[in-house]
């Protein structure tokens, strides 16, 4: 298995910023996101005044510019969602959603800030029926009702592959869309989740109107919350704690942009982006003199 | 006198964003620096390639992309030195080398970083024969023999007012160039300084070759070490000492870019300026909502 130096997650300013920094120094990097890049920036109109060197442009040109730098440099984007980074001591591994793993000496934390809070037994019952990955978790459930809370039309595809293996799936949206799904297990639920409820293991999801038995609720949201993306990482409310060098608690882990607090801004991301690559560039060189 | 809300030191790009995004956010400030920009910018003659959004430019080409986004805005540059910033409680009181004061609610330090540290006798001498400003003290020095490290021909002005004023000016340049004075008690020596030597106040200064009997020496670089700009400022090294906010240990004063310390890179700079400017405009606005 390919050991790559650097693992990069995330493909707002703050990712692709590592990722240029990383490249130019020679690392061999994976770089997971999106080829649209980031939502966010592809959905602003108006224009962006404070990016220092480019004046005035839209979310859409600065996206350009981006991928024009990346397409220079040769770096490619990985379409692929990580929902867990183990640290394995020496290396990290990471899951992807389809159940891959991909290891690396390091990496960086720069997926965005998540909205909200997790539900009420959301922690609680982590593993013993709430899970964030529909493709590892599915064969568990097999012949069961399971419950999906969908935070985007993303999910959709894993939230399908449930209702091949389950009885029946309970799916609520967090967006105004309409779900479209291959199998006719699936049920479309449009209240809001409120809350997870179980003793050993979850037994039911209540919603802001009515509570549904079921064996397990599967949360997809389009980040999670850092915390649960990496265990026994540090956080301070939704921010990863980090300190100048975007350190983290964990050694050889750093974080940039969003996800390791305000202010939410662009070029602060890229900013972090760029200081977090340089510091896992001295994390593994220094890595490699303690091994010689 | 115009209380601004911001002070800026430096036009590097941590000056500049911050500059910029104070602007966007209609804070009203002054920018002290040179239309120039960066002089460490202006030389960089190789393409540099993880500036993100502008793949593969030469420092020109960075500098006149800034220098648009500045006219856009409508920011002016004030090509005046900063000697010293005041802590006045309320408000910053900063001291230009032609011996004006400006003020300001806060202060966003980004003038770069200064090499090498401060010479033998120079902290305890400060004020009783060291100098960081000519125009200020030459009339202290009136008919004696004074001395000039210069760190630029940027400073031969203020040598050359000097020799107006004192009797003889040893002058030691720091730079290759030759020196040019319109006044002919200047006296350019070749030596490296290394010691400023006095007992109540200073007698002479001592270079690698000599010793010079001196009143004072009068050092004048380019950029200040930032405990010597700002008195009561925590620094390490050569870096002022930031949290992730870039704000310092005294209230209303942040500082941004390579002044802040590691890593040296224009996207890191660029990004800290966007923090700095933010917290300022936070603080600036907290203050007003406590004066209501």
């Amino acid at each position: 298995m390919t050991r790559y130096d650097i693992a990069i997650i995330g493909t707002g300013p703050a990712g692709l910023e590592a990722a240029v920094t990383a490249t130019v120094r020679n690392k061999n990097i994976i770089l997971f996101g999106s080829k649209d890049l980031s939502n966010k920036m592809q959905v602003v109109d108006h224009p962006i005044k404070n990016y220092l060197g480019l004046p005035e442009v839209t979310g859409k040109e600065m996206a350009a510019a981006f991928t024009k730098q990346l397409e220079i440099l040769g770096i490619e984007i990985t379409e692929k969602k990580i929902t867990s980074v183990y640290s394995m001591g020496d290396y990290f591994s990471l899951q992807t959603s389809d159940n891959e793993f991909v290891e690396a000496t390091s990496v960086i934390l720069a997926s965005g800030v998540v909205a909200g809070k997790p539900y009420p037994g959301e922690e609680a019952f982590l593993g013993r029926g709430v899970s964030y990955c529909a493709t590892c978790d599915a064969p568990l459930y097999k012949g069961k009702t399971v419950s999906v809370i969908g935070g985007g039309a993303n999910e959709e595809a894993e939230a399908d592959f449930l209702g091949e293996v389950c009885e029946k799936v309970y799916y609520f949206p967090l967006y105004k869309e309409e779900p479209h799904f291959t199998h006719d297990n699936l049920i479309v639920i449009r209240e809001k989740p409120q809350e997870i409820k179980g003793m050993m293991k979850v037994t039911s999801l209540v919603t802001d109107q009515n509570e549904y038995e079921t064996a397990c609720v599967f949360i997809l949201r389009e980040a999670q919350f850092p915390g649960q993306l990496v265990p026994g990482l540090e956080t301070e409310g939704n921010a990863v704690k980090v300190d100048i060098m975007m350190r983290t608690n964990i050694k050889g882990l750093f974080a940039a942009g969003d996800i390791a607090g305000r202010p939410y801004q662009y070029i602060k991301a890229a900013g972090q982006g760029n200081t977090a690559a340089l510091s896992a560039v001295e994390y593994i060189d220094e890595k490699r003199r303690e091994q010689k």
